[in-house]
């Protein structure tokens, strides 16, 4: 993986998580980088979220340091904001930068007091072992029920020479569109400003993050970064940005992918692809429909081929749509044309289904152009084995 | 249980279904009852919905037959139409009713023709064996995943008289509000007129079966009947409506717990209280969302009093509101005041949390007088072990 230049990268264990793991990460950019965020809708919002919203502001999206702990959500806690605050703040002093360029994110368990003193010793230590190859063990200090990290890179060609962007995220529980789900990092070297990057960011973003469901739920501490902080002399120009958004597109999707395969619990990647609505939206919400339904995610599970679930589910989205003029597909197979089942042999379908990734196909047939992908996983026994003793 | 006077019912086994257990049941009233029904909202809706939908209308709410069946759900087939409305003329002829006076409704799989000569066939033994204390009966055949049945009865005091409903009801898995959920049927011997009859089933069905979930899933088939044959000799008025509806949504409810406890897998009944939202609409929402999202059914499995999970569902539901000023009980303890922890012992909670009912209420403090009350059921490995193996 080719990384992209100026930014630094150190994690250690500060003692925050129970189990001795890397719980604390940093993530530094040598000179002030722009900077573009999305964060949870849910109402419930963490206090770091809050605090890196408002530090984005007070910046006017110019950043110099991300710091990130595991095992604590920091989020419903009496002293949430003052340890956000706190931490930001040594960093901002230790750093010598601006305490609005430090940006803190958080993710753990809810409603648990988190001890800033853990953080604030750790930082010394963790700012010296700083270093341009620790992106790795960081991608894995971000870790909570993930049972690997998750990283993606791209290079663009710019002009005559190229720009780099490395991604991390984690993620594999409490994961669900319309939001920017779980936290995801994401760096290049190119030099791009705030408002295109916001723009790039919110777009690629779309079709990705917001495409993704594991169980339905909206995290309170969900954050997507993207910082860029021009370390490869090269600036994004207008016409560059169909390049460099396709590139961001593609890494985001692949880390997004890499989420739902890890979902908790999750044997296999189930990709939903719906053709044929009104609109993209449309299609978004009907995939949507199809991947948060438990019926459709247990049948992946048994290999079962029951697509009347996939067609109720998508009868259920609030799309008004023909099932009489619906097909369905399982593993680019047609299994139900215009609402009724196709000949096919349930015992070969059910041995393809085994596979490791599964992708369902819904068609609209008549004049609609809307489509869209959406990604999820399976449902097992494991998923309950894994949230009924979260805390325990 | 007393019975509503004037009914009688039958069932048998008519090869439908694989394993052999009653899978065919007709409700007859002696005389033309009127009907109110409330059905499934799911945009692809099985061929004897459509039918029992089309009937009500054509006959003005009068209805002397009710023929559901088991094991096969006659939803997305290609001879789904004619099965019903050959059912419905086989039972209107034999017991020389018109046939807009029957209605027929299924359960099971969806996607597989079902044999109506299987039905058709088995129609005159049906008929012979109806009689008036068949009901329990009946209320085992219309079973699926359910391992119980499911029934419940009241009387209603009317001037000097009484009437009577007795209730019965089918569900276990793809329930979810927004419809009326899964099959239900209502048998009243009070004489009420058609208006009057959908306006309380409407009301009642709010409080009841449109407060409940299991998994987030609406079936294709979902139908609630409820009819009113006078042979009580008693006339509702508008007098009576109270005391009735009151009633009536008590039974309601009953059998919407009932379901909620035989949810697949269940082990715990949840009781989720919503108050001080700005409408009861807002408190549903808010309700709903804690009822379908599998982090808090997953912890309830597990007596993990992690109440920041509800909290966060809570923030989820789309409903403004602040969550720093919001109260979370469970079993009756409150867990967190404002936002924030209070002091718990975790241990004793859990232990409280291995109870069979559980009780989640969430407070939002203010001036707000919306509350609602909705009911749910944990989630467990067993929910996984039997949709992943439904159809083998």
């Amino acid at each position: 993986m080719k990384l992209p230049l100026g930014y630094r990268y150190a994690c250690l264990y500060a003692g925050i998580r129970k189990a001795q793991r890397d719980d604390l990460a940093l993530i530094v950019s040598d000179t002030p980088a722009t900077c573009a965020g999305v964060f949870t809708q849910n109402r419930v919002q963490a206090a770091p979220v809050r605090l890196s919203k408002a530090h984005l502001k007070a910046s006017k999206g110019t950043v110099r340091a991300l710091l990130i702990n595991a095992g604590n959500a920091n989020c419903a806690t009496k002293t949430g904001d003052k340890v956000a605050l706190t931490s930001a703040k040594t960093v901002a002093k230790l750093l010598k930068v601006p305490v609005e360029q430090v940006l803190p994110s958080s993710t753990g368990v809810i409603g648990v007091e988190l001890d800033v003193t853990k953080i604030t010793k750790a930082l010394p230590d963790l700012i010296a072992k700083l270093n341009a190859e620790g992106f790795t063990a960081v991608s894995e200090a971000i870790m909570t029920t993930d049972t690997r990290p998750k990283t993606a890179s791209a290079e663009i060609v710019v002009g005559k020479s190229s720009v780099h962007i490395a991604g991390m995220t984690k993620g594999s529980g409490m994961i669900m569109p319309m939001m920017a789900t779980t936290l995801g990092y994401l760096m290049t070297d190119a030099a791009v400003p705030v408002s295109m990057l916001k723009e790039m960011l919110k777009e690629a973003n779309e079709a990705s993050y917001n495409s993704l469901s594991v169980d339905g739920d909206t995290s309170t501490n969900d954050t997507v970064l993207l910082l860029a902080n021009g370390a490869s002399g090269q600036k994004l120009t207008n016409k560059d940005r169909d390049a460099f958004t396709g590139a961001l597109t593609h890494l985001m999707q692949d880390l997004a992918q890499q989420i739902a395969r890890d979902g908790e619990g999750a044997k296999k990647l189930i990709t939903i692809q719906v053709e044929g609505t009104k609109t993209d939206a449309e299609a978004r919400q009907m995939a949507r429909a199809i991947a948060n339904s438990p019926l459709v995610k247990t049948a992946v599970a048994g290999s079962d081929p029951n697509w009347g679930r996939i067609l109720s589910a998508a009868g259920n989205s609030g799309v008004v749509f023909d099932p009489s003029q619906t097909d369905v597909y399982l593993q680019g197979q047609r299994v139900a044309k215009n609402g009724l089942a196709t000949k096919m042999s349930e015992e070969e379908m059910s041995k393809k289904l085994d596979a490791s990734d599964v992708s369902i196909r819904v068609v609209v047939n008549g004049t609609g152009k809307g489509q869209a992908r959406f990604w999820t996983c399976d449902f097992t026994e494991d998923y309950i084995k894994i949230n009924a003793s979260y805390r325990t």
